[in-house]
């Protein structure tokens, strides 16, 4: 099933950032499962693995194998979070379309996350953008800008340092720059403020929002990201991932409850909503000890719901 | 302690939404207590009770005290929903400020609701102003509209009989109509669109958004109608009230997020966090059985964060 067409771009975030947030461990052969209902769900973009060392995250260690199964789904971005070099040079060896590389615009967060300074990460996305250049000139590369909003370590992150990051990241070669509410701190205002900056800097090169709900502005935030004119959007099943706080927070945007709004408001997202709540069950088979969010799920869509998105025979 | 000024005006329905949903009762005195904590917080306007026939809603048994006590703290405005006229004496009676007539947009619903036509719940609007004029010309009336973005009974509900009964209202003499969500139906363009055209049908009239957020988007309806010109909003604390779904679905929309967005983004409610956050004690001592929602309260304000309201001494 297809979309005619579509106005926004939902990047499903949660086979790797929700994965890789919780203690249970999802088989690989449960995440095909997972990751074929949500493409027949209609999701075209899927962030599916992290290469990491596996003794670091061992929930990814199965990241070739997950990529290369993804990338069995005709029309499907298959992308992979790469920290590193070798990392990116695994990830493209698998077969991934598509890269992204976590810089933090905070410094205090960047050494957590990553261990490198931000200038340090920088380097780091040019030698991987070079490593594409040569070896595999069409996979794309993205570099979100994480504590865009603020950082739970240092705190106020200046608007100034998010923006001289994602200069520094599309110089250094990087094809796209969004920006990242890690910490679940952003409010809409600073969400116009900061894309439209970020749009001012470096133009079309400007990327998703990736936001979190943790505050509970997660759909706020994502309505006035595009009411700014963006247009991509990471979002996770059942809002898994992020920093959760029980009951009913959690952590990235809720795919399910994102989905919902934006056909609820005519834009086209090109997923059918129905069969993305069916695309629950698998997730939560495999790994069912997780809190599984969503509210949408929960409520059903309203008497006499359409959906914006049509669909072609 | 007393704002400096403010931008928007966040009223408080849990005392009367909120606590009529539910199955437990909270004591009279619990109930001044809370009040209390709220007015302390900075919350100037709370709907407080509900003038109906105690053997239909146990809970507000005791309206007529719980308006009285709340009439002793300088400068709240009391609110009480009243039905009919019969409500509307007892409520004027009390000493309550403001008064607030559900009438619906959906026919079904206000069948369902006060088992009255929308035709007569507009009588009643008449007979209750009639009275008011007469009685307590200092007594403002609002009659906001119920189910304005689609009923659970007959699904849609035509944009035209949303304004024509707004229109209706207030040619019957109520000061203010607003615009209620009652069924967790609304999304950001809906009720763009819906305050747009009540803007234009009855002008200053235009009352507050009455939102919730059973599908998860009751901050992002709430921007939308800020955005829209909405400056005054209902909202209830722990998200008391409406139709919950277990885990993290709540009623109305939760008042500590809705006021921690709005300070967050720089605009001012008047109402102080932290103190807020202590007000959830007394309710949550209340209805020590009830769960109670709101994700600020739980992963706390960001890092640095500074309000946007200020105190004066």
């Amino acid at each position: 099933m297809n979309a005619v067409s579509t106005d926004v771009l939902i990047s499903e975030v949660g086979p790797r950032d929700g994965l890789q947030s919780i203690r249970s461990i999802m088989p690989t052969e449960q995440k095909k499962v997972w990751i074929k209902a949500l493409y027949q769900a209609g999701v075209r973009e899927i962030e599916v693995a992290s290469f990491v060392p596996a003794k670091l995250l061992p929930q990814m260690a199965d990241a070739a194998e997950v990529v290369k199964y993804a990338k069995t789904l005709p029309g499907l971005t298959v992308m992979a979070l790469v920290p590193n070099l070798k990392g990116a040079q695994a990830a493209i060896e698998a077969g991934a379309d598509k890269l992204t590389i976590p810089v933090s615009a905070s410094a205090a967060h960047s050494m957590a996350n990553v261990r490198k300074t931000r200038e340090e990460m920088i380097e780091e996305v040019k030698k991987i953008t070079a490593y594409r250049k040569e070896q595999a000139p069409q996979v794309k590369v993205e570099a979100g800008i994480a504590t865009a909003f603020g950082c739970t370590l240092q705190g106020l992150v200046a608007e100034d340092d998010v923006i001289w990051m994602a200069e520094q990241v599309i110089a250094a070669g990087a094809d796209e720059s969004g920006l990242s509410d890690t910490t679940g701190y952003a409010n809409p205002a600073q969400i116009k403020r900061l894309f439209k900056r970020l749009k001012a800097a470096i133009g079309s090169h400007a990327g998703a929002a990736h936001l979190h709900n943790t505050r509970g502005l997660g759909l706020a935030n994502c309505l006035a990201a595009y009411e700014e004119g963006v247009t991509s959007f990471d979002s996770s099943m059942g809002g898994l991932g992020g920093c959760p706080y029980a009951p009913g927070a959690s952590g990235n945007v809720v795919t399910e409850d994102l989905v919902f709004m934006f056909e609820a408001m005519g834009i086209k997202t090109g997923i059918h909503l129905d069969l993305l709540f069916e695309a629950r069950k698998p997730l939560q088979a495999g790994v069912p000890n997780e809190q599984i969010y969503g509210m949408v799920p929960q409520a059903g869509v309203p008497k006499g719901f359409e959906s914006a998105t049509q669909w072609s025979a």
